[in-house]
């Protein structure tokens, strides 16, 4: 299976990480990055007996070491195989907190996960859609996950916003380096709750007011496949009933 | 015929409408309207020679009685099937010129074709729409094209910027409305110079730097396959190359 | 009075528009202009009373003819005396109302009121700014009064927001074009309800949730005599307990 | 002078510090931070020397020790003096390099110095601000200085970017959270180059191309002014002959 494209998926657990690997799995071989080999056992079983090819490593995208031994272990497993796409979809940093009553470790936690582990992850996967670009069927894209977070800092939320905020400046700043050496860069702002094992018993006013993980998939992909003609850089996705 | 779904495509011409008919026209009857039947006559006859089925009708969207012409025919003519699209993708408005040199004239063009333009297509084709909840494979959609001047006013554009925010707000004020009544409301930002007839000559730094028209109208079929739980709102869509 | 340098208020009732008219009035003969006499009649005997210029006209800036009116008899009035400010301040246009419910009228009149009132002004208004770039203390300055539907389309607010977002198109066009040539353009976003007559009678839950007019004149006059090095485009007004 | 009322500036070099330093000092006993003693020094004494009252305190911003250190000095040498205003001026972080060639530190040092840097000083500074709310002639005001970079991601810039935008989404936050309470948090977005001594060399093509840093104090101190019915959130300052 040297051959066949490969898509890194960081921030993998039983949500649109899930959905992620899986939709992007049906194409190419997926390797799966998360803290806990719990959060990808799941999904790389699931890929696996449908035929498809994953493998899960360990990683803390915050820890740069850790990514770069997670990326070498990539680079070793799948010498040969162009690298179609990476995904940044990594959770975490997130707090509610009256701001006079955070830590400075509420503070640096989210940016550590969503600003420097966006920025570590992106380091190890550029080179490598740098290098598929003439293999790859679809240019080569790295999408970011972003939040309501990512462009609006609301009160008791100054952690989180100020990573995702971060994040997406990451994300303009390499679509603005890389869109024009044929690396297609996006960003994605999710905003609205996800419909995943965690979320299942928050009731909504409405039946189907969460987000479904595997539609964000579908558009993941969607963006995955256009020509580097008509790159979009950001859409944002949110259930018919939010309010926005 | 009577009961396919039926996709009405305002602003036809041989450029981005064409291509979007074409792909809506995959799966529905297909009914694009232009002010010049030379606009559309081209489409009409390429979607029926490849078994689809299109029909062209001459409206003129900044007028609203033509606009009502327009729509009681195509509710005559097509009585039974839900309308499962609606795009209005209308040109015209567009004027570079030093603002003191512009007339009043010059202005209001923009104004009514983009603005009053959009409002007139909105007020016949919602109702539709909302009709078709129940019987559409896909939430009914609404998509706006905007562009650059959507969200910059730039120096001597102020005519088509004045049109082109004017639809982005009318856009907005919809999706937040009609969402949560299970149609899905969209506004793409097209940032960039299109591949089309009149652009052929343009001769740009890279070879292409141009829009690809069929692949925005595939953004447009994916934001209308996109179901209730996830809907975009808005993306941008530029060349790689593009600055931005 | 002839050489007394002049700022010219289009929008003057008993609210923002007599503050801004007073606050300028402190340093420049005024002329407000207003459809209706009643309007602007307090306020000019008010700046005349306490020692100060002030002229009503009355004009209806949706009407080019009646602007150019208006302008032709500022021009000979005051010929002679540099223009060294211009204030859009004009309300208008807002209707609150199912979008399917609304007349072409509704839609249109606040475009014409806002987007063309705001063209029909500036016309007149940029090239006696221009003259008045030598013998002006401070940079001369247009300036447009926008509100907190210049930058959000909410549901039910389609035609006020068309309006006020092409407002906001022509005031970031006319700042590109027209600050490198030294005249100061800014767009104000008035982002609450104004302490007004009107609004007198609007108990909210807090005592002073509303923006005061005096308030926003006096940073209409900030931005006035902000040096041509040191321009600001836009700022937002908002009272301190407002959600947003 | 134990009840003259203070000002808190951190991020005091021979520039935009230095002249917001003056101009709160006409007011204000002032409290001005750097990391080194030579960055403040000549305001403190230029301050001194024209009847005002100043003391200079280096503290690293980036470190919550050294920003502690500093405001228990503020508390105990200033107890009793309301503080009145505090203004978030760091510089530091800024670097445009290749994005593979950035180091993790490049991107980090950003990160810390604005992100955090703005954490820890608005972790003590908000406390006085509150505790001022009665005794202040103007609502406590705390303002943080923003770049272009705080909206714009451009290519090889993604550290000071990130940074940027993540002190964005912390003064949204905390003018959301504190504003109800009585504090005015504002983010000014300085968009250009700032006529400072570093820059004193750069040649433009216009002579006064080049923010002046007295003008940008004195938009600070109007912010400071506005009465907490009309708090501007944002304001962006650039020179007239700026491209944006």
């Amino acid at each position: 299976m040297a051959t066949k494209a490969l898509a890194v998926i960081a921030g993998v657990g039983p949500g649109t990480g899930a959905s992620i690997a899986k939709r992007f799995g049906q194409a190419y071989s997926v390797v799966v990055l998360a803290r806990n080999p719990d959060n990808y056992s799941g999904v790389v079983q699931e890929i696996t007996s449908s035929g498809g090819h994953a493998v899960g490593i360990s990683a803390d995208v915050s820890d740069s070491n850790s990514v770069n031994v997670a990326f070498d272990q990539i680079e070793k497993q799948f010498s040969g195989s162009p690298v179609a796409a990476a995904v940044f979809n990594v959770g975490g940093g997130f707090i509610k907190k009256p701001f006079l009553e955070l830590t400075e470790d509420d503070f640096s936690r989210s940016l550590d996960i969503q600003a420097k582990g966006g920025f570590n992850f992106a380091k190890r996967a550029l080179p490598l859609l740098l290098n598929a670009k003439d293999s790859s069927k679809y240019p080569p894209t790295l999408i970011f996950t972003g939040a309501t977070a990512s462009i609006k800092g609301s009160a008791q939320f100054a952690p989180f916003a100020a990573g995702k905020f971060a994040l997406r400046a990451l994300s303009q700043s390499l679509a603005r380096e890389f869109g024009p050496q044929g690396v297609h860069v996006s960003h994605a702002i999710i905003d609205g709750i996800i419909d995943i094992p965690r979320t299942k018993g928050w009731v909504l006013e409405h039946e189907d007011a969460k987000l479904n993980p595997d539609a964000i998939a579908e558009s993941y992909w969607h963006l995955h496949t256009q020509p580097r003609t008509t790159f979009a850089f950001e859409l944002d996705l949110r259930p018919y009933i939010e309010k926005w």
